[in-house]
């Protein structure tokens, strides 16, 4: 589980009341009128934007980017150089059996195509197609965080402007600008708050993990169709082994010196 | 009928209203020399930036965006499924009484081209230039909301110099300091609320709403291409699901199974 | 003639004169150093950030731009589609008494290559490298109003600094710091309004005329090359369509029942 | 040489020093600190950002940029047509002696490549390597600027809010809330006048000619290659002129009518 | 060692203390919650955005970005040079004895595959892969620091927006309005300051050496994927020069006439 994103909402939470308690009681800064503006300006600016079924989607995808286990690119080149090894020996028939234990759906269907026999071309364009179209379902979901992240703080400035307003009309009383004003300003705290320690935060968390998942299709692709053009395992190692940051490498050369080659 | 769109609009500007009244009465925040500036600069920019029969189109992009019926794209995955076991078993030709049934014009000129038998590289050029002009088209409509959601504050502002300044010049009163300020500020509270509830929200629905009739018009170009090139309904479905998010998958795999093969 | 754009601009300043009659007089708002900062520090960027040459042709581009009679192209469509079967009937070479005609010097240079019996391949390259430069000039128009849209705003400001600095350097009489305050804002609004209601809106507007003429040479080399490719008219129009948007596609079906075809 | 630009920064700085003098003297607007923080924290900043290296080289790429004679389109194409001219009466080589006298090294070295009867496709390989590496590295003399462009206005910023807080601290004597501001403000001053009037539009002035070489090596390919490739110098100037502004083409029909052709 | 980066750090931090201190002392500008607000809330959203394994890569990164000896590019082309005459003498497998003394891991290893006999088609796909990740995985690190810089003045703003409620809700005592004032806005300062000499100029230090490190890399490429071609010496050379600014281009023509060509 994702637990750093976590800490880091608690523990932003956290310092920004330490800081409040430092400077007075949090009692000023609850404002009811000014969280519905906020709260309520950004999600009615968001079903504006995006229809409902991305919306519900999204609760979805956020409980998935943080609870899935992240599959290692390294076990997966594993694999592919192990199930490379088995084609060479046995066939790719051989591998009909083990795709089953195949935890990612992409790799174990791609597997299955190759498995199947099917024109090596119209495996790489099918699974193209679906990243891209996978890329574009996850570029939905940032997109949605990104403009709760824009409308956030917009919602919280005219919050601020309602306030302004109407405690510049009511001038009378000197003593009264400054709860005022105090008032007026919270909204813009919250909004500015709610994008900066909620919205965008997640909209470049949600950013990250579509990255490594795009990373390990790649690799994915290409070890599948390798394997299929019949390649040796230690040309599908080299091939994958780029995918890798160096100091990952270390995961691979070491397993493979433990195995053998073919 | 998009409702959520509507819903949006409506809870988001009662929201504002019902802040409004939580901290006094509605009437000072209506002001019609603000309402001026802000919606008639911003109309007036507008002007400028788009020729006249853009913004009327417009209006038309506006109604069908929201009034018309989404396809969804596992029917038309189906029925390009159930096509290509039409033009496997009776060739191209039994298609052609078919395609008067198909709701989407895109689809069914494109259809059309392909039983009457056009080259396959002419037809995908076609279809191609149509998308991509159609795209441009859609991006037009954004990009009014977007200008429009630009130059709302930037008026919304300009009103509130315009105050200030007046304001400003006549300082020998101090109890109107507050009042005239209030009022400056009012026009940039306009300014905001159109750009956020409306104009930038609605630029952001149109390019959702684009981007799957994008997405609708890759699947149709594939698989029209696919049934002309002869392929078994199998490797269609294959093709055309690599477009859906899976948990759309279920449709097409379902009915198939109701159906039975070639 | 391009009226919108004039009615655009002298009723943003209709609304916004209006706006400022309606809170007091216009007299406090013309100060000529604002105009002096805001005017000549705006050109005097634009003159170091853009050659001479580039920016006297801006002029020249500008009138260009709104005088110029806008060639439909439904027109250019059905005048291709006549050439096609012309030079089905009569040969290539019968069109060239008909070129003299033709109004747009893009669409006749490129038939006069055609005719000439150039190679295709050269044809389209030579009129691609011509379309990609005229879109490079084209932007460069652009840029010269987005710059100015950009500065204009920042000598505004500086200008509002150059005014707050002066009033609060001699703050001794209180009952200045008003009519100081609103003369160092007022540079602000002129920044402001230049950019919004000038230069911002003129650059949108000279961004979708060229994205119009940029429609109107890709039909047109598409329209060269297939006539040189010996198409049928009905082809050269099927071909042509696709860069429409369907309710102008009416044009040219109406025109075609009554002329018939080849 | 460039004269606009230095008209441009002078007659800016003089617009703007009238404008200060008609509001007062100029004496309030000179600071040493605020001079220190901006003019230091954006070099600062820009040291970090940027290697030695290329901080050295930008003086010289300014001052190149600035006293460098500009090379005109016209006549590298009216050269191109007459070596053309040349190569099909007397052979490439006949070329070899004529390729001292061309002032621009990009042409040069390609034509002597060309003349020494490099592979066409080697040729193209490595003129577009340096014309991409060129372009690289005038990005990063635009980059730099750009940067300082961004670094300046946020240290103007910085040094308005030590100001400020030094201000608001020893608020005991109200008489010096006034120039206290007006000491701090003239930093943010500062920095937007270097921005503004300097950096960014240099960026600008960088970028323009940058495009103004990469067109004119666009033009130096095509024309080696299309010598080399044996073309009669009509085709030469045909495929060359695409790359002119109309206006431009004057210039060399004219010089042709004169000079006669192949 | 890249010093300028740390002279750059320190001397802007230098200027702005000898600033400070020019207008007051350096305590006023200490403040605790300020620093808890703005360095807290910075790394808790940081946190949340990047995984925490890429987070603790960047201390890595950074140190070698600034302690890693840069190769120059002339010593690669004078090295690969030299390969090519070597390999043209004595084959490639001459080379496999040289390959140990190469310093930059990603030529030694491209070279080894080179000299493996490996596909040429094979070897430029690993590396591109390699580098195209390699770039990927640079971009993180600058994304973390273009992420910081964009959080630090947020929670600056953040900090002193708390600042001004607490100040403004107890307004009785109108002497404290200063210093609560000065107290909210050295969060707004920290931010800033962080942002402007930090992360912001170290996002950029970070692109440039990620781009010299991939013009290194399209040198190897090249220069393995020629010398594997079996191209002359001098092939060699004219294609890699073309990545060099001129100015270094002497080291290697001045080299080569000292040692001789093939």
């Amino acid at each position: 589980m994702d637990i750093t994103t976590f800490i880091g909402i608690v523990s932003g939470v956290f310092i920004l009341i330490v800081a409040i308690f430092m400077g007075g009681g949090i009692g000023i800064f609850i404002n009811i009128p000014s969280m519905m503006i906020t709260v309520g300006g950004t999600f009615a600016a968001t079903v504006i934007n995006y229809p409902l079924p991305e919306l519900l989607r999204l609760i979805k995808v956020v409980k998935n980017a943080f609870l899935h286990k992240v599959i290692s690119p390294v076990d997966t080149i594993n694999m592919l150089v192990r199930f490379a090894e088995t084609a060479r020996k046995n066939g790719m028939l051989a591998l009909d059996k083990e795709l089953k234990d195949i935890d990612d759906a992409f790799l174990r269907e791609g597997m299955q195509l190759a498995v199947d026999g099917m024109d090596p071309e119209l495996i790489r364009s099918v699974l193209e197609v679906e990243k891209v179209f996978l890329e574009e379902r996850h570029s939905v979901g940032q997109g949605i965080f990104k403009a709760m992240g824009k409308y956030a703080p917009a919602f919280g400035m005219l919050g601020t402007l309602i306030g302004l307003v109407q405690m510049l009309r009511n001038l009378n009383d000197p003593s009264k600008i400054g709860p005022g004003m105090a008032v007026a300003l919270i909204t813009t705290f919250y909004g500015a708050m709610m994008a900066n320690l909620l919205f965008l935060p997640l909209a470049g968390k949600l950013e990250t993990l579509s990255q490594q998942e795009m990373l390990h299709r790649d690799l994915a692709v290409e070890g599948i169709l390798s394997i299929q053009a019949g390649d040796s395992p230690r040309i599908v190692e080299q091939k994958l082994k780029a995918f890798l940051a160096p100091h990952l490498r270390e995961g691979i050369k070491r397993r493979k010196a433990g195995e053998g080659g073919s």
